[in-house]
């Protein structure tokens, strides 16, 4: 599967990129490290963009031309992350596992890759109830991009018949992401690491399917 | 079912209140009310202390005689919401309902409620996420008279043989919240009304019990 974003597929379809074009990606790219660092030690108010373009050696400047504000900074900042981990889900041979592992295998990536930046997921979940629509919008074809292999290994395990095809796909993807995304609560103000969280949501997979089962 | 909080039960188990003790709390009250509206109108992070101050006609130092800080002003804001929702609910007569139903009747309460006060739920929630941990317990104190509810629902579907033994109430309890808090996504973003809300968590609802009906 690709997931590269439709700005970047068409970047590889083109002619090689200008050296200017090159200079650009690296002080985005630049930037974007120093966001993500300022913003986890921070959180998303408390780190400015002055303070960013200092950690990045850049100008204030240099922040405003690669992004339109600080939300849109942060936002491609969390866009990136979910890049990151759906090409490493990606690596998993997810068709030969059945459902109910697949989903874990999926999520043990991300709950294992996330708790060792949890300022930053605070910021990020804090940051998304406030933040306006188009950055809602930008996001949430970051977060489908996990949501799809969510939605992928139900719809398998559907048409293998380990579940019922009464089961609502959709619902059932959008549940699991809220309970997992619920579950960094318990990360951030208990103390639960990444195996606690994975036990959770493994018994709310199985609560959730407990009516799906093929043996139902 | 006695929701109000430990301090206000001994209150009114001691002596008549003093003249004092009384405008202190309308004082408390007046502060309470202008701070929901600022909250509700601009957020956590821009309705600063001074601005509540002013709006309910009263000096900073008010403020601070009353709250610790604007942290907890916030959070007490939220949580007299959840005793005012606990209370609408407890006026029900949830034991004569099936569970199904008396859970959509305390979830439709609250939806009808707060998509009124969209702007407030909004900066609760982003706030809930980047508290401390005091104000993270208070608030949990508050949640649990709505969850308790919740759960009271299912141990007596339980108890009746409507649902299965089987069920998790606790672990059922706190995946009906979250997705019951995540769906505020879609009123926020989505214009969905309460009443798109309300069908959404039933069709959540049916899913979670769907392996634990008693004819299951």
């Amino acid at each position: 599967m690709n997931h590269r974003p439709a700005y970047a597929v068409a970047a590889f379809n083109d002619a090689p990129p200008t050296r200017r074009a090159l200079a650009k990606q690296r002080t985005r790219q630049r930037l974007l490290e120093a966001a993500r660092r300022l913003f986890a030690e921070r959180g998303y108010e408390a780190a400015t963009v002055r303070d960013i373009a200092a950690a990045a050696d850049l100008s204030t400047g240099a922040v405003f031309a690669s992004f339109a504000d600080k939300a849109e900074l942060f936002t491609e900042v969390i866009v990136s992350d979910y890049e990151q981990l759906a090409e490493r889900m990606d690596a998993l041979d997810l068709e030969a596992l059945p459902a109910r592992e697949a989903l874990m295998s999926i999520f043990a990536i991300a709950y294992q890759n996330q708790i060792e930046q949890l300022g930053l997921i605070q910021a990020a979940i804090s940051f998304s109830w406030q933040r306006d629509h188009t950055a809602e919008l930008r996001s949430r074809q970051g977060m489908k991009l996990l949501t799809a292999l969510i939605s992928a290994v139900l719809q398998r395990g559907v048409q293998s018949g380990e579940l019922s095809d009464r089961l609502d796909v959709r619902l059932t993807t959008e549940m699991l992401w809220d309970c997992y995304m619920a579950n960094y609560r318990r990360a951030i103000f208990d103390h639960w690491d990444a195996k606690a969280l994975c036990e959770r949501l493994s018994a709310q997979i199985d609560l959730m399917l407990a009516g799906f089962r093929a043996a139902a």
